[in-house]
């Protein structure tokens, strides 16, 4: 059982991190950190682990965490996290970061997007962990940076097509409402949000954008999320200008043909998030419109597990030299 | 006051037709008509009339409504009222008619998206009822063709911006589930649906693809329909080449300066349906993404008022030479 | 056209005021006042006034009240706007008043429950306005204290049945999200309360529970106040141990056959908050459980319509001697 | 490993079986069997088991089910499995029904609320399956009857207070949708259920009154089941008059302190059926409110989980003599 902890317990991706893991044959939790919770009873945090989880949250010192477990996973907001990702690996852990300060390969990049680069340098170290196109490399990483919500569906939705369609991208993604964290605020309280969908960050504006154009080699993308009143999933649509006739459908399943995680629905039967809710499966398929020389190539995933937590233990997983599977295998809670 | 005929007053857009018509200060309702339902308390059907509209549901005879109404409402499945209509015009009423029957002005294309044209030569006769786009030929009108919900919102959206934009239009709408009717089905069963998006008849397979083809004047659509865990809304993005540098938000200002029911949002602010819930009102916007060269426009409206009801109205104003906001000023209920 | 003030309009129920007021044949808005979003356009505190209300929201000067209106509506947090209230009777309005400030006609219960009572000796000018049991009163008065959504919903439902009924009453009533006011916080961020159900300020806790055991008499109440999944919505289920066999429908038919806002349902029909969403309307019926001797009268309202600003409406109609119903006609936008 | 069937895996609680086994280490699945959807493949019906479970769903044939099974589960509409169960169990299967067909342990009491005694005699082997109140003998039975959703949150909360307490019990409960099952109808059709609660079946005219009877040893119970917009979970309330001044909550510490699923919550925290959502688990709490002299018990679960599949694997253990929390460890997908 290898020992691993968790800072950033009583967000979301924390929570769901710490209900994969407490599901996990090989691991066994090595304390739950926080920042501003840090102090209180797990239980009232997180109530779901009352009766399960004892203890409380405590704080995120570097050297109790080095001194008790072997991997850490850091579900921090941007930038708060870097410093102790540094120091961590310094001290020998294994670090899986859910949040976005090392994503981008490009310091210069980075900096564009998100301000400035937290821990120059550290980046070099970082792998993408996205298993279905990086495999090999998250499994010689000590430090991988777990891919967004969006770029995950968006990348594994387009990326097999790419030969055969033209540019730009058009991707309309549509989000559930806990992507945007459990810090509340006035455009995600319930009143404001329950029977209304909206689009926001459009036109490029979204961080996002540049990840998925990194995982593409530089395909333009005009980027558009939207929230919509659900809680969990992803439904990314990717429109591209057709340069074949046929063959959309076939490029997907050779792609995911040996990917554990990945499904090619049948032919006309389009994804759904409700289908892969809890999950870290992904349901993929292509339409191509002859009428207008578009193809609609669209991906569904639960965004706390295949977008963030479950492609976290995914990445851990590899990085330890386990099965790749191993602690993710539950279908859906559906309905 | 003009008597007026709902028929199929137990659907959505039939209740919603007589929630409008109670509050229009010129109309009296002159009988609610059913199929299915004939026969029943207008209250057990329609539980939101108890204590306000007493009496049942009557069978859809046309010489009982033309013998009371002057102008009737024929809010049915598609193909069933059309001989309704043609009988009704025959004795001199008005007709407003919400189903697909008259939308397509060529025959050949209705015969292609709806299997037969119900009243041969009838639709020469009818005027489509976008009243933003066609209100003179409305005002004389005596049968009016109420267009889609997802073509409202998505012509509203670009029609004023296609001098600025290319080919093909990448249409992404969003509906709540009341726009798929009243007829309980599994894909709108709530645990189907209640916690998850999906895409449906995507690729140009759905029949509001014409319409929006039809009055964009032969512009390549792309058409992706998608429902939503609300009940009312419709969120239409369309996307395009930009053509130009800038100029679209002012295009759209230019458009709708005189119109009373359609706001170009300010600079930066994104339509929400949330925000025209239960009213006749249209949000619309637009962004350009310049990295991508591509253009979005955005519309908001709620598909059973602005989107059926409140616009059938809005037609019958003017077809009744009434001021065309008559009973329609109602804003949202925001929450 | 009177001329009517609305303070506090940036809340829920202020927004429902506005939205109501607009749509009143025989009143005229005379500014929005706000106290924190002051300074702010009201179309980007509003966004469904969009298009329709220009202007900014004003800071609530009462001489500037004052000089423009004869009727203020107070829509502002328990304690904040007494002050204000007294100031406005001062200089001559009628105030209608939405908080809680002058609902218990006791001093010392109201210093109990909200903590001082923020003016003495104003409380004894206030009338409670719950127009079905103190119409007349109303009518005189030039202070309203606007009752609060669980109690309007309660006391219609059980008052008329004292009389058949014992003591304790048992009251579970369960009520839509945006009851909560429009103050972002953890227990109503979407992802916390979108999927689920629960109980708070449950065993005699909620303030609301001076309020009911007022207007009833004195009767011993247990109230168990609920958040549900849903916007907008009040259902209250009243639990009575039975004093008679038979009479309890009969005795809600007899109390409400006059009241243009109440309806008994048929026999067999129960509550629904559905059909009452956006109006003023007011659904109620009993059932009596012979097997268990034990009573359920139950009552469905808009929280925000008869539960707050309709309610508001309906007390400034008697006030101003206007029909009752002016303005508030409305059916429940169903679906 | 052993074999298991499932027989009516189409619907909701079968499904919901499918997904426990699958993750369930010490059982294989031996067929997923149907009756109306026998012949399609098993992803078309369950799309969240596509790219997992390959094949069609069966027709039910007993002779096959036990050459392949040692245990059968029913989740079949009441009386349409009781037959195959029989047929089962000469062939030597352990057979755990979902349904009510078994529950009530009296043959004139089920003909009152059920209509007819499908297998009469077979009732008098079977045991009713609530492992904290009857595990000795569900570890001897051959045939369990796994208790209504209703009926388990219910006397899971009041059945350790039943000494403390009087007669009657008012129990207020509110179930999510999927409580309904799988087949469409008007009143579980999206719109008509999105955004309101209603009550159903008051007044002691719901079947699970009789059950929640039998179970708390013939206590008068007056129960009101409501309809809640949300997919999963059930909150039952319990209301009964004191006759204790204290003890309550030490009560239920005391009933559950060995119990693997049931956590009595920290004084002063309430159950919320988002807590235990997609988990095994239950969630209770008890309040008592001097002033009217009652006492306020409260259970949250997951209908679909400890309100029937979930349990239903919690017997399965207990017969096949595994430890009773295997393959049911999981805490709730927390948002």
């Amino acid at each position: 059982m290898t020992p691993v902890a968790i800072v950033g317990a009583s967000g979301y991706t924390g929570a769901e991190l710490v209900r994969l893991l407490l599901g996990h044959p090989e691991v066994e939790l090595a304390g739950l950190y926080a920042r501003s919770t840090a102090g209180q009873p797990v239980a009232s945090v997180l109530p779901s682990l009352a009766g399960v989880v004892d203890g409380i949250l405590e704080p995120a010192a570097p050297e109790i965490i080095a001194g008790r477990a072997r991997v850490a996973f850091l579900a921090l907001p941007h930038g708060e996290g870097a410093r102790l990702a540094a120091d961590l690996l310094e001290r020998g852990l294994k670090v899986i970061d859910l949040s976005a300060d090392f994503r981008l390969r490009d310091a210069a990049a980075h900096t564009t997007w998100y301000g400035h680069d937290p821990v120059p340098g550290l980046r070099a170290r970082a792998v993408y962990g996205l298993p279905e196109r990086h495999r090999a490399e998250i499994a010689k990483a000590d430090l991988v940076a777990v891919p967004g919500c969006y770029p995950t569906a968006t990348v594994l939705a387009i990326a097999p097509l790419l030969p055969l369609v033209g540019a730009p991208l058009i991707v309309d993604a549509k989000s559930g409402v806990s992507g945007a964290g459990r810090t509340p605020g006035l455009s995600t309280h319930f009143p404001e949000i329950a029977e209304g969908i909206r689009p926001y960050k459009v036109a490029g504006t979204h961080r996002h954008t540049a990840e998925i154009e990194q995982e593409l080699g530089g395909a333009r993308v005009t980027f558009t999320p939207h929230l919509v009143p659900m809680t969990r999933g992803i439904l990314s649509c990717v429109y591209a200008p057709a340069r074949a006739e046929r063959g959309f459908r076939d490029a997907l399943v050779a792609a995911y043909a040996k990917e554990p995680f990945v499904t090619v629905l049948p032919d006309g039967q389009l994804p759904d998030t409700t289908h892969v809710r809890g999950s870290n499966r992904v349901h993929v398929n292509v339409v191509a419109d002859a009428r207008a020389g578009t193809v609609l190539a669209m991906a569904a995933i639960d965004n706390l597990v295949k977008g963030a937590s479950g492609q976290a233990v995914q990445c851990m997983n590899l990085v330890l030299g386990l099965p790749e599977t191993t602690g993710l295998g539950a279908v859906a809670a559906f309905p």
